[in-house]
């Protein structure tokens, strides 16, 4: 069996000391498990800077296109709030993202049972939640052309950015979030604002015609982000898959997870096209960010990185057999009283982020 | 005193019946508290583009731009689905919205002590609830150029809309905010996503210059707007005015909005610059839909566009006794008992649309 090459890209904040842990699950893995990795580190976001004046170097961006699975932590702080515009930490993860093509962002907002009363909705509301979004992340308004600032003079400055899709690029991502589906719910409701914005009604068509086309055996609906954005909260349990666009993916992919009152504890995979071989490029990275205020104290939850590797085991590697494992243990340790502080209750342990990961080896 | 002019517009679904609760309080306030008003009537949306075959004819928009003040009721419905998109309802209130120069939307989502339970959120966390978005309506994506739809050939289309910001623009909704601000919390927090768009940055820095130069007193702070979108679920109370461009305040406004459980209590204005006299341009209308699914049926709520009307006492009459009134009949009415469907709760007296407005002007 050829080894899979993995890169860790840590980041900055608390990415360090929740991969560590990741590390740990991956050794465990490749020792009992049958399988095999090759795993480098690199660099990105604000400690790129520090090290290279860059967010994301050549070399690690050449590293990342090579691997198998590159697993994140987290970038930026305010550390680099001063870095100007296209030297900014997120520019590195843009670019990894863009240049490994990953258009498709599935980031599950699912709440734990041992973790309903996190929620800050009542628990008949979000018990049981379990929404697939798959957010387009190579397109929209975070790549499109022309943008910039310009300087009118007199003091003022003109600010623009591009919102743009393409056919092929919509059908893509939609056809992902169908196929999800299928292994799901069996339902995709698909957001935009059509009623506002052509680039949004060209989204509207376009996943209405594929439906029709292909995947008339999925129930399609159609949502306005805004009425979306309502709708998860008065109702988040309608939704089996969301499929949307970069930037509403962003804040309603946002704004699911935090009705989970979790969100210390969501993965998520961003992913490519199938090559010949059926292989797709593929980065993990949990749904939080860098929590810079809590950074280096081992207090951290690990539990959305681990579970990205879960993801990564499933999607990339083809081990649902581990992936299931890795849920069960972090499931069983949550149900044995563990908790990080995030997600701490009366009544529960608080432990550190390394004896959460201690704990879940141990379930392992 | 010169009486004031109001142009009424019920638009579709809902609107008619809610307005008709509307004009009754007018009229109460025309008889009893020493206000003239010249109501005068228009079409808008569908029901404008079934009887002139567009969402806004030139005489109504004429009408409302010498009115002073708009009152709205909601466009659209299934009915007008197959439409052009520059003939569709909803661009009847865009145009509205761009050619009285509208630019400052405010939005109150505001917990009833009444309603705390409506929410699908925490009593604990929504209790008192009272934040105030001003979303700027006139610029951004929703009316940036170059726009449209492009045919590539090969059934492969491309769809483009442009996010467009000046300082101008920004400062003054901004300044909307901060002046609010002062009058309430004293706090303002800025939403944009200045790690990605180019626009959010300049709004970013044209808004702390602005506090700097001139609005010190006030607490200024800044965050991504998916971090708002999940903050608002997560703890809603720590906003006062959140200030936002006209796409994420769509969003994050709806998404507030439903926080309350009640979102047919909400009012909203739209309101343009001051002129020479200290008057402005104004429209109200409610948040909630046309929500043709129950249009006719006499079950629709009308206290979001009774509280509209509040707004335009307050607003553009300078009448905040009249809208204390108004508000408090509102409060009374639904600690007696009173709910319209979409706020039934057990053991209250359900009551329809007409019965509601009697009740309200009984208290009156
Ligand atoms: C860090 C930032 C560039 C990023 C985004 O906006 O996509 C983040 O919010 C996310 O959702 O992954
Ligand atoms: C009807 C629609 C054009 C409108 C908008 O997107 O602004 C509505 O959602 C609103 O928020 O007033």
């Amino acid at each position: 069996m050829a080894a899979y090459s993995l890169l860790m890209l840590p980041g900055d904040g608390i990415g360090p000391e929740v991969m560590r842990q990741v590390r740990r699950v991956i050794d465990w893995m490749a020792r009992r498990r049958d399988l095999e990795f090759t795993v480098s580190e690199g660099l990105v976001g604000g400690c790129a800077i520090d090290a290279y004046g860059v967010p994301l170097s050549d070399e690690t961006m050449a590293q990342a296109l090579a691997a198998d699975a590159v697993l994140l932590g987290a970038v930026g702080g305010p550390k680099w709030d001063g870095v100007s515009f296209d030297k900014r930490p997120e520019a590195g993860l843009l670019r990894l993202r863009k240049e490994m093509e990953l258009f498709a962002n599935l980031r599950p907002a699912v709440v734990f049972d041992a973790l309903v009363d996190a929620s800050t909705l009542k628990p008949e509301v979000v018990r049981g939640l379990d929404i697939m979004i798959v957010r387009e992340l190579t397109g929209g308004v975070y790549f499109g052309e022309p943008r910039g600032i310009e300087d009118l003079g007199n003091g003022i400055r003109r600010g623009v950015n591009t919102q743009v899709y393409t056919t092929p690029e919509i059908q893509r991502v939609a056809r992902v979030a169908f196929e999800l589906a299928r292994k799901r719910g069996n339902k995709v409701c698909s957001c935009e604002k059509r009623n506002v914005m052509e680039s949004g009604l060209l989204w509207n068509q376009d996943v209405t015609a594929l439906h029709a086309a292909e995947y008339k055996d999925v129930e399609l609906s159609h949502m306005l982000a805004d009425a979306a954005a309502m709708q998860l909260v008065r109702n988040p349990k309608q939704f089996d898959v969301i499929v949307t666009d970069n930037l509403f993916g962003d804040i309603l992919s946002d704004e699911a997870a935090m009705l989970t009152g979790s969100i210390g504890m969501l993965p998520s995979a961003s992913l490519g096209a199938a090559d010949a071989n059926g292989r797709r490029k593929a980065l993990y990275e949990p749904v939080h960010g860098s929590a810079p205020d809590i950074a280096g104290r081992d207090v951290a939850n690990p539990i959305a990185s681990l579970l990205s590797f879960g993801m990564a085991l499933r999607y990339s590697f083809d081990r649902s057999e581990e992936a299931d494992l890795l849920d069960k243990a972090v499931q069983n340790v949550l149900k044995g009283g563990m908790r990080t502080a995030d997600i701490m209750s009366p009544g529960m342990a608080r432990c550190s982020t390394s004896v959460m990961g201690d704990s879940i080896l141990r379930e392992l």
